[in-house]
């Protein structure tokens, strides 16, 4: 714990110069550290090598391998990546209201960097970069927490960023690393609430539902998709064909991707057949209801946990309704808040559904795949939240901001 | 928790009706509801003797027992707050972007309400009232768990506002109060995630503390101040003298009113003898560091303990500094992020002192105790943020709103 209050003392340090700190300044910094990034790969890669060894040995999955698999090409893509975050606007220091009070008092509502963001994640060492990125354009110091099988690709890209800021005349303590991989640090980390100011999980279930019971810093809570898409009966058949193919298939292991169908009886019979057809060719395996089974005589049924999953996998559940509003109560019931999306030629069915659907965001007539910071036009993205505090949805800079009042008088007291 | 769960499924039954509720309907309920507070005064008096009967035999003290108190009067503000509510616009629904995608996605970010609000309170029954108007005029459903010091009052309160909604055949289940008094009871309450979306304390440090520690819903801190005022060496002095005079003593027990002095040491001899005399008419005891103790030969030392204190009471600490750096520093060390004030001629000092004092509503040349939702325009308050998380300073309406993007297409899929 004392070492963690070092941390975050030294990060609390560096708060002020940050917030002040020009955009040109940030800029060069996150230019001079991508840079940084490729000439210095080498060293990279090596470290990764060693994460690489330990985890063969320890027989981590092939798909945990690949993600923390570093390639010269894949440093060149975190190093692209804080390239581009440079290129946006800095949103830091923008006015966002004004106004004056009868008495005279001018008030300015302006927006301010949070201070110190924590981040809590798994074995990836591209979230490294990533995560200091937005933060530290946002003037926020960081302090990171990753994957400790990461450890070492983690320590080597820390290193060669701390070095680049230092380069630029700017203290390495805006990113920190929490080099320990005790399990009780982690939990003592999430309870470092004089220094921290927001933490974010960036992760799977697990790592979130940890992070939301023993944190005592605010949280945003990212991430668990279990997504719908609702076919009405007066749908165009072959859109819902089309973006249903595209929701479920096009990447199977991210939170916006489809994981449940609900479908008006009307539309049942001759939906069911094409959308099969349709979802053979990727081998999506099928649970439906009673009546679904009907039509598709030989899938599984489903059951009520299925409704309930996030499958992350070639699965998807289906679910036959009467009406669109019992297909509006389903979702409500059964959904994580995230993505949810109706198919229908009907603007008043599609209305509903995006008025009374419980989601950061209501698709009418488009995948749910959409749900992404880049396809939103931030430019950036630090997750998908799920919770209704601060921010719903892809989190883009402002939603790493906060924002204070400054108030101008001339010797104003209260009566 | 059986029966916590049950409440709460009851809330969440009741949002989506909530959320889409005419600004008329939820108006015509709160003026309905105020008009039977005073109807039915004299049953929420007889419960509220009730308590008081409790609180005097337990010994609580004369201040506790003046905010349990009841009086036809106080009932009359109840009343009146909510009816002023019903006068604010309501915001629900109000588009807050919208912008279109190269593919020619149409995207809305639209305000809605949070869902349910849990508050937990202590035992000041007028903040029942307070608490479900202002939730409910934003859509929100409300469970309150109120001191049990003020049960009786409260379960009267609710009661009448619950007999109004339905009267305008509103659900009651819109307001609930947990009645239930044991601690553990609380506890569980804090962890009730499934079901609420956001938890308010508003009351003293240890309850805030409480909930910090304890809560997995998402939390608005609320309330601690440990405000300054700072008098620059090119300070108009008889300014300075009033705006301490009014942040120190137009009311003490509030968390915007201040409770240290930071003074340039070139004022020090011309401005202390001043405002002592002018604080010695409301008897307020001094402590200073060594060097206001060269001035103010009378006055105790100052400890470390005292500028970390909010006092809340006729104390106030003094601090002499050699520069307005030292100042900014002080505050940033000592603050509760709450409200600072600079007072000063010189625009460039107001200006760093501004943009580098980190705290919800910095002042210049104005009292701290404008911190107000009422003072700054808003209409009402549901308390003082002094966390950076979703809303900072003053929580009046829109604060306990969050959003949603409705994502309109033509099929669009992701590529």
């Amino acid at each position: 714990m004392a070492d963690l209050r070092e941390m975050g003392r030294r990060a609390s340090k560096e708060k002020q110069l940050l917030q002040r700190m020009p955009a040109e300044e940030k800029n060069r910094a996150l230019c001079l550290a991508a840079e940084r990034l490729e000439d210095r790969s080498e060293e990279i890669l090596c470290a990764n090598d060693r994460d690489m060894e330990k985890a063969r040995q320890n027989g981590m999955s092939q798909g945990l391998q690949d993600r923390l698999k570093l390639t010269r090409e894949r440093i060149g893509a975190m190093a692209e990546g804080l390239c581009q975050i440079a290129e946006l606007p800095d949103c830091i220091g923008e006015i966002m209201e004004a106004f004056e009070r009868p008495n005279g008092l001018k008030i300015e509502k302006v927006r301010v960097p949070m201070g110190v963001i924590g981040i809590i994640y798994e074995a990836r060492p591209n979230v490294t970069a990533d995560a200091f990125g937005l933060c530290f354009k946002t003037g926020n110091a960081v302090i990171l927490k990753g994957g400790s099988d990461a450890l070492e690709s983690n320590k080597a890209v820390v290193k060669v960023i701390r070095d680049a800021l230092q380069e630029c005349g700017i203290s390495g303590d805006v990113i920190q690393l929490i080099e320990d991989t005790d399990r009780k640090v982690t939990v003592e980390f999430m309870k470092l609430k004089e220094y921290v100011d927001l933490l974010i999980p960036r992760g799977s279930a697990g790592l979130i539902q940890s992070v939301i019971e023993n944190s005592t810093i605010p949280v945003i809570e990212t991430g668990t998709g279990n997504c719908h898409v609702y076919v009405d009966k007066d749908a165009d058949l072959d859109m819902a064909v089309e973006i249903i193919y595209n929701a479920k298939t096009q990447r199977i292991g991210v939170c916006n991707a489809c994981e449940s169908l609900v479908i008006h009886r009307d539309v049942r019979d001759s939906l069911l057949p094409r959308l099969k057809k349709s979802l053979d060719v990727r081998r999506v395996e099928l649970r439906g209801d009673e009546r679904v089974r009907e039509i598709l005589t030989d899938i599984a049924a489903a059951t009520e946990e299925d409704y309930g999953r996030e499958y992350l996998d070639y699965i998807l559940s289906l679910k036959t309704v009467d009406t669109a509003e019992e297909a509006i109560d389903h979702i409500n019931r059964y959904n994580t808040k995230h993505s949810e999306c109706i198919v229908t030629k009907n603007v008043e069915t599609a209305e509903k559904f995006l008025n009374e659907v419980d989601a950061a965001c209501v698709y009418w007539n488009a995948s749910t795949r959409f749900t992404d910071g880049f396809e939103f036009g931030f430019g950036a993205e630090i997750g998908i939240s799920t919770q209704k505090l601060h921010a719903r949805g892809p989190m883009g800079l402002k939603e790493l901001t906060s924002y204070k009042y400054l108030v101008r008088g001339t010797g104003q007291v209260r009566t």
